[in-house]
């Protein structure tokens, strides 16, 4: 089998674990191609872009934590390869197992003991006055927020068309299930396990203390534009990555990406263990 | 057509309503029948068991509330034929017109031009130490709660036979979509937009402040048990209806039931219009 | 210098750790005198009820964790000795050190260097329609809940006379600064520093969900009396401990007791230290 | 008596307004000076600059809302001339009456029918590393928040020289009573009488889902510093008003001010009942 590696080069413990792993690989008869960057940690060759990966490989690892396969999901691009986070830090989410377990992941996949779990992906595209459009895709969640120096947005939603509410806020976060243990979390969104087919839709420090995530299907489009009113510019942010600045008039259309992430998993993994560990319910 | 009809009888202006209904049916041609105890208001009839309405009309118009929407859709039991609720007070959640809608509501009957809108049901089993088992069925949630003389409940949570959670609380409430607008949405859970495919499950004042509603899919099967320590009586909830003593040892299996509640919805009827009008979010 | 000594005496360590702290106290040439049940963990002498048990001594070393102290404080009574609580668990709020710091414990009174932090509790008088009136004590809180056969409490709320708000809910909770970090945070309460002057008032699942917490000054006096159109049986509990029905027609009224709970605190013992700990904020 | 009036100048029935109070004014026998801007609405005399009002009459009226309040407090700083609030809009939690009751406010005050109420102001210093400080005073909240480039900050906060949390949050509010009803509710910060001597640090969507907002008392001195580690840029900001970079190695001081707000209060002027209106709780 053909392995394509990613690791976080940010991460001083990153060569020994890509050695341990090319060792492992190269001892179980594998073979691996490396990430341009990655290959820079351990190897003279040239290594292939994040985007080609998926067309010389079986299977991608990635070496690093849930930051780490963020970006790499954004890297990779679309993808039906298995994607497999190697977890070097705290527990993650999207990773499907510690450094310390490589041979319990090789195995699993050398005997076909792994189940592939399709992650919802969103795409938003932003239209300007002068029609143009951008399109970016996000694993977690994109967010709409007030600048700095502005005291609110006033955010006019619609879910199918169908006018959902004017938000008067902080701003406005929409999430995946993924995404439901992020930043969406953190502005007070429900838990979503994984194969809940529904985007949040959570609004941050709302005036109005009655409002509250809005839990919609994953069919749903949502749009979402800065009230008529509103002369503040505003932020769309991608997974906390692309910060992109929102002019009066633009409009946010936001649905299910095309694609899926496709994880790997092994089994005694669980979503619900992860919760309970990460947020120390016990 | 033929309507079957039942009507709050504990409220003074249903026997005015009701009439309207009756003459504006007669002047239009349909037939109807009354529920026992709708008939007394107005009829000298025997009037048919809410339990066989079902069967001796086309269909069913339910005068009152949400309240009494929840308790006919008890009564009425498993059914295919359409219901629409004739609200008689405050904008509801379930009703489909107003009462000053009368012609609105059967014109658009008359004409086709409404939807059904399946409203998905909840089904619990308590299965007692001695083998017994109880069923329950609930359109907006179940919920498992301390006694007035317990500080709390422990409760083992399962999803699909994975621990979710060892819930220590005055107890927990799984919602239907529907009932994300009531007691679920009081102890901290999310609203929910009609379509999304969930249930919510909610710790009611959790001990770990970490605790948060989780969204699961509502193919899911929810198991809750009193955890082994527990001595500690508690009890069980459907639609604010039925409350059951859960003895320590039992088990409570929910999942959704196998029939819908089939809600006739005309045009300009929105949910979110709806929820923004009763959390008066403007 | 005097002891007297209250332990829990349901744990299995209490007979231990009670030796060792008399022990030490018979080698550092202090006298004791134990609680009555107390007495019964390791001497066959009579002992002292706990409510006479301030008159007997200088100082009052309680053994267990936050309940012993809950409890204790309860049977102690108004007392102007110190208090200092022995932690056998885990840690906790009320508790002055662990088990194992017994001589820094002793050395620190013995040496004066302590501080005696006075812990604000509640007194809540119930006034039934017959005129009769019972009065209890809280460190914690005093709650007025539903019973499990109802949907919900309505109650009227004045702050020194002045109406509050009529909150439709699950119950009210009236918690103390030192209640802060119980029940009231369970059902969304904020935390308060011991040096706060003020009660929170909280609602329990409230139905408006703009209903938030109400800190008002400690001064303030706080009256509740179910709504007039209630006639569900409401329920009043102190600290989790005294539960009493409260008839319709009712009146409950809650102020600062007029003596104070004087707790002992050895240095390096902070609250934010201890509630960064217990809520695992880190 | 002679009055100092400020108006907002912003609005279109401001002139309207402040000729119908000066016409009050004179048929009562009063006197009155104009604020500078205010006095371009309707005279051609200079007026005085908002600084200098409280120097030149015995009483100062403010026509608008509470944002111009907040404004007026600002500009009309250290007063003990009591400030009357009249409300040209919506409810106002800082104003004396409507514009509709000038008659009613000015018997009041003829005839020394009204309270003054103290409403205690911040003070939060900047110390910047080369050893400058900038100096603001807010009546509602001061804020310390990420920039929209950035994902979080990380403020280590103390109270009293003692550690409180290091908070990873997208920013931190000190809020006091009179701000309770401001950002601080938006945050999730609970309600707080105007009575109650406290300030409330409360988190914005916080990292740790068991953070809660910390009650302390006013005589608290509050020191929030970006952790060592950050390198995020963050911005303070009082009452939306001054808004300001905080570059790494800064320090910020809050405490309560030396001076307060004397806001003039008529009978029948409840806060509990301005909030059950303003969040609608019926």
């Amino acid at each position: 089998m053909k392995f394509g590696i990613i690791a976080n080069t940010n991460k001083d413990s990153s060569p020994a674990t890509l050695a341990s792993l090319c060792k492992l690989l190269k001892d179980r008869g594998h073979e691996w191609v490396l990430e341009t960057d990655t290959s820079c940690l351990i190897e003279n060759g040239p290594g292939i872009p994040a985007a080609q990966l998926k067309d010389h490989c079986d299977i991608i690892a990635v070496l690093g934590g849930d930051g780490t396969m963020l970006n790499a999901s954004y890297r990779i691009g679309a993808c039906t390869k298995p994607i497999a986070g190697i977890n070097t830090g705290h527990l993650g989410f999207l990773t499907s197992c510690s450094e310390h377990e490589l041979e319990r992941l090789i195995s699993a996949i050398e005997n076909d003991k792994f189940t592939v779990s399709p992650h919802t992906l969103l795409t938003a595209t932003i239209e300007s006055t002068d029609g143009s459009q951008r399109q970016f895709t996000a694993l977690n969640e994109v967010t709409l927020t007030r600048g700095h120096t502005s005291r609110m947005v006033s955010l006019d939603t619609r879910i199918n068309g169908e006018v959902l509410n004017q938000y008067r806020a902080d701003g406005l976060i929409v999430a995946t299930p993924t995404g439901s243990t992020a930043y969406s979390l953190s502005a007070g969104g429900p838990l979503v396990a994984p194969d809940a087919n529904i985007f949040l839709v959570t609004p941050i420090c709302p005036h109005s203390l009655s409002n509250r995530t809005m839990v919609v299907a994953d069919s749903s489009l949502i749009e979402v534009t800065p009230s008529e009113k509103t002369e503040e510019t505003l932020f769309f942010n991608a997974d906390g990555r692309d910060i992109v600045e929102v002019k009066p008039g633009s409009h946010v259309k936001i649905k299910k990406a095309a694609h899926v992430l496709p994880l790997l998993t092994i089994s005694d993994t669980s979503f619900f263990k992860t919760v309970r560990t990460k947020l120390r319910w016990h």
